[in-house]
C-alpha cells in the first residue's frame, strides 16, 4: 500500500472541499471531485479547483472510475457524512483510504470497516462555497484524527501525513468521545450562544444595528456559519452540549451572585483577575494557529 | 466660548487615555495629562504621549493650572469616573467641558451642572496601559452621547466636535437608559458569557488548550479585558444586564427546544437559516467600523 497520496477524491466541493482541493493541487496533487450540486461541480472544474469531475456516488462505489485515488475526502454537512460513508460500502476494506472533515463523530458508526479514519480540520469561517476557497485555509491549523473502526495503521498514517504534508496542518489523535466534549465546549456552545444572542437582539427591537461594537461583532462570525452544518451538529452532538451548557451556567450563576453582591467570596473584580490569568493558560496554544 | 479646542486635559492615562492623547497631539491639539499612578503619569510624559503633567486631582480642582484648557477627558473605570467627577466641582459649570469615556452611565447622577456631557468612545481591546496606546483605535469608530443634565449646547458642540474633527470619530446622541440597554446586549452579555465560559472550561478539566479553534476564540479577547473596568460595568448595569440575559435565555431555551426535538415548527435548519438572514440587516453597520 502506497503511503504517498497521488491522487485524491473530495466529495463535497464547498468551502472546505475546495480549500482542501487547492491546497492539494499546490502540492502537485491530482485532485478529482464530486458534489450532488451538479452545478458546484461544473464551476470547480471550470475555475479549475479540481482536475476532474465524476458524475454520481454510484460511478465512485463502482470502484471503475477511481482506481488511481489513493485517498477520498468527504467534506459534507455532518449527517451527510454518514450518508455517504454508507454509500460507498463497495469501496470498504480496500486499499483506498477515507477519511471526512465532519465537525462531530459520534453519530458515524460503522460495522466491520478498516480503511477509515475520521479527521476534523479546525478551520473556522462563516464563508461558505466555492467562491470562499482558499488554498492556505488549513495551514498551520489543527486537525483532530479518530480512528473508532481500528482501521489499521497503514490507512491512519496514509490520512495523518496528508494533512501534515499535503495540508501543513498539525494532528492529534483524540477518542470519538473526547472530541465530541471538548468541541461541544470550545466550539459548538460558543455558536449556539451566539445564535441565541442575534436572536434576542432580534426578538428585543431595539436600535442595536449601528452600536453592536465592544463584545457583539466577535459573535457575528459564527452565526453567520452554514446553518445546514451548524443544525447537524447541534442536533448530533446534542447530550455534549447540554452537558457543556449546564457547565456554563453553573459559571454563569457564580458570576450573576459576584455581580448582584449576594455572594461576596471572592469578589467580583478578584474573579474576573483570576479568569483573565486563566485565559493566559488556555492561550497556551499560539492564538495564529486558528 | 471657544468651540476649537485647543488644549485638552485627560484623566487617567491607560491604553483609552493615551490613545485619545496621541490622536489629538496628531491634530496639533495640546494635552497635559494626570494618573493617580505616578509611574503611568512619568512614563506618558517621558514617551511623549502627553505634553504636560499634573500631580493631584486638587491642583485641576484649584483651576490654577488648567486656565487654557478647553475640555477635560476622564479615561477611568466607570466607579472612579463619578469620584473623579465629583472631585472636580470647582469646575463645574465653568467654561470648561467636561466628559468621559464611562461604558456605563446609569450611576453618573449629579445635580446643578451644565457644563458636563457624557461620552462612550466604542473601540474593544484586551490590551491595556501605554504601551497598547494607538492614535488610531478610535478612528472611523462610534461615539455615543448622552447628556443626562441637560448641559447647554456649546458644551455639546464642543464634545461633539472634538470627537469628530480630533478623534475622526461617528457620532451619536442617545438617553442613559436606552445606552446602558442596548450596551448591556451587545456588549456586556457577550462579555459576561466569555467569563462564564472561560470558568466552565477551567473547572471542567478537559484537555481544551490546543484544541480551542473553530469558535472560542472568538471569545478569548473579551475576557482577557481589564478585570476593574468589567467589575464595575457588570456591577453598575447588572439591572439590564440581567434584563439582557433573560433575553437570552428565552432564545437559547427556543433552541434547545428545537434540537432536542420536543418542538419543531420551525425545524432547527429554517432557525438557523432564518437568523443567519437576521444578522446580515445587524451587520447594516460596516464591519470595519468596529
Amino acid at each position: 500500500m502506497n503511503l504517498n497520496v497521488e491522487k485524491i477524491l473530495i466529495i463535497g466541493v464547498g468551502m472546505i472541499g475546495a480549500s482542501i482541493a487547492l491546497a492539494s493541487k499546490s502540492k502537485g496533487i491530482k485532485v478529482a471531485g464530486f458534489d450532488n450540486n451538479p452545478e458546484f461541480l461544473n464551476n470547480a472544474v471550470k475555475k479549475q479547483i479540481i482536475d476532474q469531475s465524476i458524475d454520481s456516488l454510484d460511478e465512485i462505489n463502482s470502484k471503475n472510475y477511481i482506481k488511481d485515488v489513493d485517498l477520498i475526502i468527504i467534506a459534507v454537512p455532518p449527517k451527510q457524512t454518514l450518508e455517504v460513508l454508507n454509500s460507498l460500502k463497495e469501496l470498504w476494506n480496500t486499499d483506498i483510504t477515507i477519511t471526512d472533515t465532519s465537525s462531530v463523530k459520534n453519530h458515524i458508526q460503522l460495522k466491520d470497516v478498516s480503511n477509515i479514519i475520521l479527521s476534523h480540520p479546525i478551520a473556522g469561517s462563516d464563508q461558505s462555497g466555492l467562491s470562499a476557497a482558499d488554498a492556505n485555509l488549513f495551514q498551520g491549523k489543527k486537525n483532530v484524527l479518530c480512528n473508532p473502526f481500528d482501521s489499521s495503521k497503514e490507512h491512519f498514517d496514509k490520512v495523518d501525513n496528508f494533512w501534515k504534508n499535503a495540508l501543513q496542518m498539525r494532528t492529534s489523535l483524540m477518542t470519538v468521545s473526547e472530541h465530541d466534549l471538548v468541541f461541544a465546549m470550545t466550539s459548538h456552545l460558543p455558536h449556539l450562544i451566539s445564535y441565541a444572542l442575534i436572536d434576542s437582539i432580534r426578538l428585543s427591537n431595539n436600535d442595536v444595528g449601528d452600536n453592536a461594537g465592544g463584545g457583539l461583532k466577535e459573535f457575528l462570525r459564527l452565526s453567520g456559519s452554514n446553518p445546514e452544518m451548524w443544525s447537524d451538529i447541534f442536533t448530533l452532538n446534542r447530550v455534549d452540549l447540554i452537558k457543556a451548557l449546564a457547565g456554563m451556567q453553573v459559571s454563569l450563576n457564580n458570576l450573576l451572585e459576584l455581580i448582584s453582591e449576594t455572594k461576596q467570596i471572592p469578589d467580583i473584580f478578584s474573579h474576573l483577575e483570576f479568569l483573565k490569568n486563566e485565559l493566559d493558560e488556555i492561550k497556551s496554544f499560539k492564538e495564529d494557529k486558528f
